[in-house]
């Protein structure tokens, strides 16, 4: 699990590894982790694509994770003719595309850049494989750097011992912005919800604050808008999975109603990410439904009698008027002016969870 | 556990039943059905304060846990002396009493009723224990008639086809509701939050809905608002703890995040119960929190790592301005407008959850 020292080496164990080694790709199993810290190998493109469909990763995760895929995919077919190969990669780029339907568009677009890698591998004679996953890496390493700088226009709407409320798991921001928050002398005490039904908040989230060294107290998905009346929330924040150019946020099924009660109650709600080119309005939006046995039960016992139905939709969609402000890597922007971030050009295609 | 057909026996399989005979109370445990139907056996008052501490039974099942407690303190001091006899049932009434925090004014109401029924047997050389009993039953008899009624006034508020939202688990009103629902002929589909974190609506409401016949689904605590929005929720609807005269609503806490999502998103929210005397403002409610540790488990397993902290408010407060309707025995009142149920005359400790 080595890999070259990006200068943000402290992120590494928070994040959803990806990592293509030896005809193998191995993903950290964030379903039990902390509990248990074990990973998944994959050994095809496609079982790298089922982990994706099976939330072994969450968040950030399957974007490395596919990127990698395509290394273990260019590994797969390493001996066959080019054109072969080309063929071979171009289905591995769309089972991985489709492992889940609401990340589509940017795995597509993710998977299209590590084929350009291995054309360029081809066209020089070097191995493809490790051509797509040197792209990889470089891919997070940008991704690292514009977090940090989001990071940093975050941090800069907190009091110095403020009361920050958190949704879902929020990968490297979580991370970067306690960082950030540490380096500026900031002391904040941290509410997390727990994210049913997997738990992100509770296990994730939780654990990155209190391994940070934060006052860190999780909550159930029920008592946001109590902790935002009795325990002067100064931030509500979260990130997204996307944010269209209209201001509508899409992220972890909770954020709406979570950003309904900040709106009530007088707490601002910034959303870190990206605005997607991809998603000019929030129309191209498609809501991801999940099995919903996993709303039936918890750490993996039935809550419910047979005969109860289940309802899992994994994300909601956040409209601007409920978000104060946008925090991207070129500063904060009001949710209904993001077409002002396109004017410093931008690839529709980045991922900054 | 035989008792006397009320006419409203199919409720009794619903009810947290506590039964005093034979020198015991015995509780239905809550906390474990319906995966497992078991009960809590006690042999003194003391035994009954702590099951009720310990959570063993909830919503309105404690006020008849404490009035059949008091049944067995007179048991358990019926050789003693007149003068020893009612020391001890005062001593008793107070352990019962403040078993738990939130229902003290009114615990402390119900052990007086039942002090009563044993003052007049011992004047008559009746067994007190009994008395007490049966006037326990009778305190529950007139409750069932009571929100027979409520049933009544809420379900006219609901379309044939109508979708609710529920919350928690509001005791006999859901299963009154879902009578009154299935006599009028309205044909329910009914969401229930699973309410962590002891999943009551997971629980408790969804397998009443789904053994009465009716279309059920629960969901996790993050999804009340994403349901309201998707699909088309005609009424929200809860019970409450306490309904203050001045229109605030004390109940399980999610159900102030519920309700203004609902006001944001145009659903109405009906609350039932009869308002509280004891409450004139909502300035003598007092929040009770709870061990903070039940919230960093789910079903007896871990959800966070060592260091996190919980927190674990049992209660919220949801103010006038977010309640559509107050639906009474008498009908259905605006919550500002509570002193005009008064005016037909109330006794100020009724429990109508």
């Amino acid at each position: 699990m080595e890999r070259p020292d990006t200068g943000l080496a402290f992120m590494l164990r928070y994040e959803n590894i990806a990592w293509y080694e030896d005809g193998a790709v191995r993903i950290l199993d964030r379903r039990c982790y902390p509990r248990t810290v074990s990973f998944v190998t994959c050994r095809s493109y496609r079982e790298v694509a089922q982990a994706i469909a099976d939330m072994v990763t969450q968040s950030a995760g399957p974007y490395p994770a596919a990127a990698m895929g395509m290394a273990l995919a260019a590994y797969e077919c390493r001996n066959r003719t080019e054109a072969e190969q080309r063929a071979y990669l171009s289905e591995a780029a769309d089972c991985l595309t489709h492992a889940r339907p609401t990340t589509a568009r940017r795995m597509a677009r993710i998977c299209e850049q590590m084929t350009e890698a291995a054309e360029i591998a081809w066209a020089s004679g070097t191995d493809a494989a490790e051509a797509i996953k040197a792209r990889a890496i470089e891919a997070n390493d940008s991704r690292y750097r514009k977090i940090a700088r989001i990071a940093e226009h975050l941090v800069g709407r907190f009091p110095d011992h403020g009361t920050i409320l958190t949704q879902c798991f929020a990968e490297t921001i979580v991370g970067m912005m306690l960082k950030e928050a540490r380096a500026k002398g900031k002391d904040l005490r941290i509410f997390c919800p727990e994210t049913r039904p997997y738990f992100q908040g509770a296990r994730l989230t939780a654990t990155v604050c209190c391994e940070m060294g934060f006052d860190v107290t999780v909550i159930t998905d029920n008592m946001p808008a109590f902790v935002m009346q009795h325990e002067h929330v100064d931030v509500f924040t979260s990130a997204a999975d996307a944010i269209c150019m209209d201001g509508h946020v899409v992220n972890k099924v909770g954020t709406f109603q979570i950003a309904i009660a900040a709106n009530h109650l007088g707490v601002p709600y910034y959303v870190t990410g990206a605005p997607d080119l991809v998603h000019p309005t929030v129309d191209t939006v498609r809501i991801e439904f999940r099995d919903p046995r996993f709303v039936l039960e918890a750490m993996g016992q039935k809550t419910a009698c047979d005969g109860v139905k289940g309802y899992y939709p994994a994300f909601d969609i956040t409209p601007p008027e409920l978000v104060t402000g946008v925090v991207t890597d070129r500063g904060i922007f009001d949710p209904k002016d993001l077409w002002r971030y396109a004017e410093g050009g931008m690839d529709a295609y980045e991922v900054t969870v």
